[in-house]
């Protein structure tokens, strides 16, 4: 797996002659990046491209190769993957689609050539119909759209380009493995790399379907004691079983028994989408809960009843405070306020200015409190300047309490702004909303507790 | 109502000479906002703040006020509504909190004084602790923090301010009424407004609690053969009423209870701040939709697959296209690819340019197919260019065609950016997932289908 995401040199079959918007070239996007690695633009009708020498096949290399990215039309993929292995070359990427994933005979046909060729060598194939692998800490990925990606410790495993591309929020990749269509490189190969990798805390999964569920179980179970899996599985029915095997072509299996399959292996199964973000996010920023309860001080009385809702949807408690933490915020509260959890602080603010020393003591008094496995605030970013004194202090709060799990809903006008602030400091996770805050410690909570029982 | 939804003249009581950040200053912001009525300043210790006459009581001044806000500590308060009274005052918001929902008898006391009052005379209390009232059309707002107001077709009825200072993708105030602890001005009051209020399109509702549910049902049911009423019920539980007790002091109510009141109203319920916001955009800007069945094009087919997945959750039908609309796709798809629904628009894409000729000839079938009740489109925003360009591209289509509702889920590094030019054209709602999407569509489908059983 290392030379699929660990590449020292890669060549690039199929590489055009056309650059810029709309072109889609893996070249120019690799390039783009500052990968430092040797590159081979395979390409017989040029002798350059972008200032690149170009080959006309891998043959023609006499430098060892760790990586090929094959981008032709599909109907010769499998001469060129022969060509790959004759030329010893042991990881190929196989970005067209059309081969299981088509609804016509060649399809079939042609991804039995690939087929036979891996069977009979040492060459291995990711794909076909993947965006490959990407990894930010070499600054490689295969993909012919320019892609987001960020030193962090998150790993995702997908069967789509869409978790490479990301969402507004989250950049999942750190480093990524799509599978595509899975017709040899497998989810338990792609975990056995993650396992092993000290740069990767958090691996997220995107499942449509797999053969082997079997070694999936047994090496998820292993990892899941070290490492949060956190996964999405997709094609909960007929109907999407039948959009996925036009899509990856992979045999999906029913809901319950990869509820099942999760359960027994210590998987964090998510239901969508956002929650696979809000979760991702959330392991690898902060540290496991050591106890259940958490506590909550809230500037909106209304946002804090919200997360007494939504505690019991997600099972996690919101409960009385200790003594010793009650007596302390009753002495920075007004008198006809009663402190409860969540604690309100708004009257705190108001009462004297919007962030103060008596906020600070009263988050203080929380984050200390030995009971509560994780601490909540919410607040507004009223403005601009809000959104970064805000996140400045709750980022300094964290520091100073790193083993306790600190997180915030923020709403208001540039929430989108604070929370994106504090996933770059790197410290605290930010939520647009109170249940998600409180759906994502749940789930942390979860976790900590099958970790400290395992 | 209309003094406090649209007043013509306000007297502020109890404005402060602080001004700038920290001193929630109700004048400062209210000038800011270039309300055009008359503002009266009530400081009886200086003759002048932001350059605007003070008076020292509301007896001082000769002209009429629409509608007072009173924003001192609470001790005074009984006293300066009494005053009010005396003016001939017909509307007062208190800011204050510290009344119902505060935990001590001296708050219930002074409760019980201005009960008495109000009950005496013809002034209308609203409040306590509230942020007041809101109307982007006339530029005011009583808040002491600065609001985002928008002139947009969307009121709210709420029961905290949060809603006013709005949520990082949706400012909520077209209008806002926020009833605090609605110790007088009511729900159905605030919906008799709305009732009738041609500004607005959509109703929002925050419910803690109310006394008078029958009016409400009653009224609501009236409304909603009209206009979509939208309704986030917090507190399900004892642990969550006992937060209301001491955030609004209002009555919760049962769970099931509510349901059952909304149902027979007509009420859209939703589950969490999130769904509030997705369904007031949606409801805001789409028309109805005539039938059940979507058509959803898509360039990534595992978020396809998401859409199926989340289409049964959510009870909304993504089913075979008819023959006319087949045959149209099929001409401009690839030979190997089998057309379905999810539509799977990439190869369209990859094989000549982004965005296309070929790729508008196919949301045209599906906007012009009188079988499809609506149209989502899954797209990336690579870059901002990419976001600009769709987000031209579908609002141009949904012009074109502005029976059928058309809505899109974006991912990718700019699809913040895309949602939101989305939501400054106003003609396409945009959603950060599929997932979002699809229960978007649902529930649309949902109230279309009640209107039409009316």
């Amino acid at each position: 797996m290392k030379q699929f995401m660990e590449p020292q040199s890669v060549a690039i079959i199929g590489v055009s002659r056309y650059t810029g918007e709309g072109a889609f070239n893996i070249l120019e996007n690799l390039l783009s990046y500052r990968y430092q690695g040797r590159i081979y633009p395979i390409n017989p009708s040029v002798s350059e491209i972008l200032g690149v020498k170009t080959y006309s096949s891998v043959a023609e290399v006499t430098d060892d190769i760790d990586l090929a990215v094959i981008a032709t039309p599909r109907a010769l993929v499998p001469q060129l993957v022969k060509e790959c292995a004759d030329s010893n070359i042991k990881a190929i990427e196989i970005v067209a689609q059309g081969f299981s994933d088509a609804s016509d005979e060649e399809g079939k046909q042609l991804q039995k050539e690939i087929d036979n060729i891996v069977k009979a060598g040492q060459t291995r194939v990711l794909g076909p119909n993947t965006f490959g692998t990407a990894n930010a800490f070499i600054n490689f990925s295969s993909t012919f759209i320019k892609i987001r990606m960020k030193r962090q410790p998150t790993g995702i495993i997908c069967q789509t380009g869409a978790f490479f591309v990301g969402f507004s929020e989250m950049a999942f990749v750190g480093k990524g493995l799509d599978l595509g269509n899975a017709c040899d490189v497998s989810f338990s190969e792609g975990l056995g790399y993650f396992d092993n990798d000290f740069e990767t805390k958090v691996v997220a999964l995107h499942i449509e379907g797999m053969q082997d569920t079997k070694a999936f179980t047994s090496i998820s179970r292993d990892i899941a004691r070290k490492k949060p899996i956190i996964a999405l599985k997709t094609g909960q029915n007929e109907q999407a079983a039948k959009a996925i095997q036009s899509h990856t072509g992979s045999l999906t299996g029913r809901k319950e028994v990869w509820q099942a399959i999760f359960k027994q292996a210590g998987v964090i199964q998510v239901s969508d989408v956002e929650e696979l973000i809000d979760l991702t996010g959330t392991f690898s920023l902060l540290p496991l809960m050591k106890k259940s309860k958490i506590g909550v001080a809230t500037i909106s009385g209304a946002l804090g009843v919200m997360t007494i809702d939504a505690s019991q949807n997600f099972d996690i408690s919101i409960d009385t405070l200790s003594p010793k933490t009650q007596k302390l915020l009753d002495m920075v509260a007004p008198s006809w306020l009663k402190v409860n959890n969540p604690v309100d602080i708004w009257p705190i603010m108001i009462e004297t200015q919007p962030i103060t020393k008596l906020m600070i003591d009263g988050l203080e008094a929380l984050l200390a409190d030995h009971e509560l496995g994780a601490v909540l605030v919410i607040c507004a970013a009223f403005d601009e300047k809000w959104a970064t004194d805000l996140c400045k202090l709750l980022s300094e709060l964290a520091a100073a309490h790193p083993d306790k799990p600190l997180t915030c809903c923020i709403y208001g006008p540039c929430a989108a702004q604070a929370i994106r602030e504090m996933q770059d400091a790197g410290k605290v996770v930010g939520f647009p909303t109170p249940e998600r805050a409180i759906r994502a410690l749940a789930r942390l909570n979860e976790y900590s507790r099958l970790r400290s029982g395992l």
